[in-house]
């Protein structure tokens, strides 16, 4: 069964990989029409799962992420599809030619990986926008939503799967949608059919699934963020607005920041304190390393005694996604790199400072995802980043890293193109005739 | 034990990626020197490889990739290291930038890895090899070696170790040189702190690591290639050249072709006697899908009957290394397709044809990390390909396919560099400020 449905994946993603940037294109415009059209249907299921988690006393903040029919989400998400058809094609793009030697060319072209395994939790307009980024790259896509939003998505893959079979040239089966655990636990054994699996949800969820594929993963199980406040930083105008917004913007975000580094010169400054005020001022609880809850400055500890409490190591390896922070000092930048490479998750970190020896000395030796000097973790996002929207971040260190777009979802392959050559010719194979490698200019060279 | 070392790798890894080019190639000219200082120490290390290796019966051929003291191998392997260390630097490149508002430059900029393990049978030289890659590209590198030259290792590591220790930048532990099989199995499990693994050797090797690790792989156990050979084929001046040379040039290649499709429109014609004739004339046994084998030109059967045996269903999925092929007709050039698309192992494939048309449907369909035209699979090389070496071929779907240079031990992360810019202020994090977006013009540009 999932054996079948996975070689099924593949066969249509060989054939969708063929289609032209406007076969691909065109198709998602019929899914955003074919949507629409079926507006009342999917609003209609959408209600069903709303009711349910009711009755089921999910969270109230799960039950507005379900929630398809506020503030205009169904068409925002229906817009969000062609949003995706509109960017540039990430296929077919040749980014490295070489003359080999005459008349024998070589091009590396960008290709769709082949076939995602995407599973995510309770939204439902991640069905549309994962649809859209997985045929706009060429890879077919088995997707598998979260239980909350079963009859929404329900529903929604009724008029994909329609429109795809009747209206467009991508196969049906370039875009699957399961509806039970069971199916993905048997997916995640495709390893022969399925190429990568795309897990956006809880720790939890990813961790799972990380210790039960040889599928490689693309995505994160933890955002531990980090921001080190230098002794040369800019506190009142920049340090302070970075943190309060890496922390309370929307804590509950894996770019959230977890962990302060604090360069231990500005303890006992009046700066150190107007730090602490503007985190505790703005409800947040801060985890202190033990030698600096002993210090704190006098008239902060009355005011706000139980928003300070003692770090134990394990806050400096935890994603609170609350409005806690774990915050020490360290002696100097260096100290602080070696703690965000020994502690943070390759996640985003940043470093606040005036002195650009030091942002360098930061930028170059963190060893993240995203490495930012003077903003906020916040901005790492691929709608911020420009990219569109983004199937996830990636805190792998190989093939994609950070806010993951269309760019993430292709590779490449090596075509060779000659006339009768034969590696018998040429020195190292047994004949006389010498390569060229004469590096051909490559902007803007597509393949068709 | 393995905890300790690989950890260390990881110290020194976050190190070596701060070094610039030109300390990382002053340390590969340093250990090139260091060994042309000990070539006697270590081509008497070597003999004793080959005494010992002699005595247990080693295939002579195996014996003969052991020995470094033969024509100039040993000299050869010592350029190696300054041809790679003349390299364009792969890190600190920029492949994307954009002004995400004023004073908010976000770059994508390429980095290591972080930690290799790479593990190799036989041939000596590659420890040199692949050290000069791991430093050149900024990755630390734990190096496992076969048995077999463990005596040349032992030297080899010896020197590599004291030169990094006493005479460059590049920390000591950068490049750790393992003995015993046990360590390995060890070091598998330390995904925390190995990021990639790269096999080179048999398939049995590259699938026994692949089912023990939860470290990517990077590599590829078999190398299925297959050439179709078209309607339009031009058969005396192109096909049966190639298929002599991808079979004849080196059959124990991963890159020899292995199964040969040959389009039925042909059948019965001069040109499929002749393709015949040119295999098995130069030896080679073909093994014909049987419907083919009850068909033979006559001529060809009184005369090479020992050459023609019946092809099993399993001989079109094998990799045999040696003087065999694999053949069987289809009916155009889409199932050929079809065919190698089930059946290969995703290395390099081949269609000869003079028919663009046909070529193009090939080249854009066959989903392999090398799709040819009109030459032989052997072109498959980093080194013909002018990566100026190769750390292995691979058929992975995700990050680098096809033979690996320095740029498939590299991947990227993003820098985001502002002014105290927060999430707040913008349109999406509750602000009202809007991104630019504006893409820079990256062409040549680095961080340094």
């Amino acid at each position: 069964m999932a054996e079948q449905l996975a070689r099924d994946s593949q066969y249509a993603a060989t054939v969708l990989k063929t289609l032209s940037n406007i076969q691909r294109s065109d198709a998602l415009s019929k899914i955003r029409s074919g949507l629409i059209k079926a507006k009342d249907e999917i609003i209609c299921a959408n209600r069903l799962d709303l009711e349910l988690a009711n009755q089921s006393h999910i969270s109230s903040s799960l039950i507005k992420r379900l929630d398809l029919s506020k503030n205009g989400k169904f068409d925002s998400m229906c817009d969000g599809i062609m949003d995706v058809a509109r960017l540039e094609d990430p296929l077919n793009k040749i980014t490295l030619a070489t003359e080999l030697d005459e008349g024998l060319n070589l091009y590396r072209v960008t290709c769709p990986v082949g076939v995602l395994l995407i599973i995510f939790e309770s939204r439902p307009e991640v069905i549309a926008n994962i649809t859209a980024l997985a045929i706009k790259s060429g890879n077919a896509a088995i997707l598998k939503g979260g239980k909350e939003s079963l009859n929404t998505f329900k529903a929604m893959a009724k008029v994909i799967n329609h429109v795809l079979e009747i209206e467009t040239d991508v196969p049906k089966n370039a875009i699957q949608l399961i509806a039970t655990r069971g199916e993905v636990s048997d997916l995640l054994n495709q390893d022969t059919y399925i190429d990568l699996v795309i897990p956006r949800g809880s720790n939890q969820l990813v961790r799972s699934i990380k210790d039960n594929t040889k599928i490689p993963v693309l995505g994160h199980a933890n955002g531990i963020c980090s921001i080190y406040i230098d002794e040369f930083a800019d506190i009142e105008g920049k340090a302070k607005r970075i943190i309060v917004d890496a922390k309370t913007n929307y804590p509950a975000g894996c770019n959230a920041v977890e962990t302060l580094l604090i360069n231990e010169k500005l303890l006992g400054t009046e700066a150190y304190k107007s730090i602490l005020e503007s985190l505790v001022s703005n409800e947040v609880t801060c985890h202190m390393a033990p030698e600096l809850l002993r210090d704190l400055p006098s008239s902060l500890k009355d005011k706000y005694s139980k928003l300070f409490v003692e770090a134990t190591e394990r806050d400096f390896h935890h994603e609170f996604l609350s409005l806690d922070i774990a915050i020490k000092t360290v002696s100097d930048v260096k100290q602080a790199v070696e703690h965000i490479n020994r502690h943070s998750s390759k996640h985003t970190d940043a470093i606040i400072t005036e002195n650009e020896e030091n942002a360098n000395i930061f930028l170059n030796g963190v060893d993240s995802s995203g490495v930012y000097w003077n903003c906020s973790t916040r901005f790492a996002d691929g709608f911020r980043y420009g990219f569109g929207t983004e199937v996830g971040i990636s805190t792998n260190k190989i093939h994609a890293r950070g806010p993951v777009g269309l760019e993430g979802l292709v590779c490449y392959y090596y075509q060779l193109r000659g006339n009768g050559q034969i590696v018998g010719d040429y020195l190292g194979g047994g004949g006389k005739k010498a390569f060229i490698h004469k590096h051909l200019d490559t902007r803007g060279m597509r393949l068709k």
